[in-house]
């Protein structure tokens, strides 16, 4: 690559300043400046020696400017997105891409007669919890994996701005499902047969502050993805389980552990007494028919994303997060609301 | 009580054996004796000092047996309860009762028009694991409780005898969900809006070895209810979410914690980067704004059970195990393999 990819970036907020950061490390890349609506962001981004483009037009008029990175609220994107596509720019666009698939395929449409390079922030593909997960499932280190579980929790219920509300495209399944769904269709990489959804409403009516969605694939696999805000004690963030072990992946941290039987022959137990019963059935494994493993290492950079983009904008290569990707997130997130608000199981997905 | 309750089992394997040993520590019990059908059973009693009948025709016949445990695989429920209280004896019958409520509603009626106790053994009732989310919700120590995690995890597959078998009544919706949904019912003591189940088949193609059950309730109350039998990793057996905390027993060794919020105004945070992203909404909270719990203490005696029933056949008191419960408990595992089987969600459930 020989010049860097000029970038520039709509909304100075959470994520836009998050990029601008992140940015300053990639040698690939080379920030232009920021537009931001509120006079108090611009003020921010100057101080921190970064251009404040006086007005979204005069961004976009910029010639110098390749590639505008999209980081308003979500019911903006479309509009903003569209704007500068037609304007020439690469886009990338902050998740969820949109509101709905109709918005969406208007994206889509003025990326493909613009022929400009258009896609999404999924950053969490370059999550090292979920790159390990992804290991072990195409690794098949424990066995066929029949079952996987992703879990987010925090107990903060949402953000407080323009997050709590519906108009702006608020709740946790547009900010963190779309994070989840992403990748666990990154890992099955198979249409889900059926999905069922319940969304939790505990600290706000107007959108979902969790959800819990169930997915069903072809031979027998079955995945829960779960987000909670008012989760106390976290349950683990990947519980993974193979015909042979199981998986843990605890936290962000990466601790967790693997184990896998060590001895088929020796499945069968005394009774353990319980409280109230006895089983044997799950009577805990001895020491002898299992074994323990560590989580595998991996690196991951989530910088590769803008060098892929940048790539991608000069024809190099093809953008890692594509258009049809997106939509199959996208249809899985309604798919979720539909499911929701019916209580019923959906099979037409995408 | 003055005479203590004569008791006498059929079935003297797992379980027959195991209320056979506890029976001796029931000073308001006296155990008669048993029947099996297989000569080693027998003789194994015998070696126990424990009468082993010749024949069940010569056990029913015995005018000193008040009440009868059916522990007998789960097909010959009814029949053999039948047989009982025909005979004009009390029943007790192993969990689960019947193959399906048309059998359970025969059992119903036998007693009915032989004016004898019939009941069943849910002794995990008494499971204090059980007691203490019992004693959390009722008192509401978590502030209103929204959501509510059950799960049993094994890792041996299902028991190699008649449990995994479809004609004797295998599988662990029927071993273990009897357990559970029975629980949950003790729990809630509200009748479900819907429930969506799925069973897996990882070690057992004919029966279930592990299911997940998704249950609603009205005022947005949620519960999931799941056994895994290829579990090499266990997830806590409770997680209670109210909205001021959250819950968790460990295991049946009773270990765990309560989680709750001591400062309602400090809910944000500063972000906190995680690998690939920073998430705000995900931050742990500080230790400040939340605080540790140990679980609440309860006491339960299992035996409690016995003289509950001992008690109902004289007359001086209700049998805890009413056929009201015992018929929706059925009812929720009918609904269980009907909505798995069709994969839809089910609300018509009693």
């Amino acid at each position: 690559m020989e010049q860097p990819g000029r970038i520039a970036i709509v909304g100075y907020g959470g994520m836009g300043s998050w990029h601008a950061k992140l940015l300053k490390s990639v040698k690939e890349a080379q920030l232009m400046g920021i537009y931001d609506i509120d006079p108090a962001r611009s003020k921010a981004a100057q101080r921190a020696g970064i251009r404040a483009y006086e007005s979204y037009e005069e961004l976009l008029a910029d010639p110098e400017v390749e590639l505008l990175i999209v980081a308003v609220p979500n019911d903006l994107h479309r509009e903003l997105s569209i704007q500068a596509m037609d304007a020439g720019k690469h886009v990338i666009c902050e998740k969820p891409v949109a509101l709905n698939s109709g918005e969406l395929e208007d994206m889509i449409a003025a990326a493909e007669r613009n022929h400009v390079v258009f896609t999404v922030h999924q950053n969490r593909r370059w999550d090292e919890d979920f790159r390990i997960v992804k290991e072990l499932y195409e690794k098949e280190t424990l066995g066929k994996v029949f079952h996987i579980e992703s879990r987010v929790h925090g107990s903060r219920g949402i953000p407080g701005d323009w997050r709590n509300t519906k108009e702006h495209g608020g709740g946790m399944v547009l900010d963190w499902g779309v994070h989840m769904l992403d990748q666990m269709l990154m890992l099955v990489q198979k249409k889900p047969l059926s999905l069922y959804a319940s969304l939790s409403h505990v600290t706000n009516d107007v959108v979902d502050d969790g959800f819990q969605i169930f997915l069903t694939y072809e031979d027998g696999l079955t995945c829960l993805v779960e987000v909670g805000t008012s989760n106390f004690i976290n349950l683990p963030r990947w519980y993974i389980q193979g015909e042979n072990g199981t998986a843990v992946v605890q936290d962000w941290d990466l601790s967790g552990k693997i184990v896998m039987v060590s001895d088929w022959e020796n499945r069968d137990a005394v009774p353990v007494v319980t409280a109230a019963g006895l089983t044997k059935t799950m009577a805990p494994r001895t020491e002898e028919t299992i074994r323990e493993y560590p989580l595998p290492e991996v690196h991951a950079d989530v910088k590769d994303y803008y060098r892929n983009v940048i790539r991608a904008c000069r024809g190099e290569e093809e953008a890692l997060v594509t258009h049809d990707q997106v939509r199959k997130v996208m249809k899985l997130m309604e798919a979720v609301f539909r499911s929701a608000e019916k209580n019923q199981v959906v099979t037409e997905i995408w």
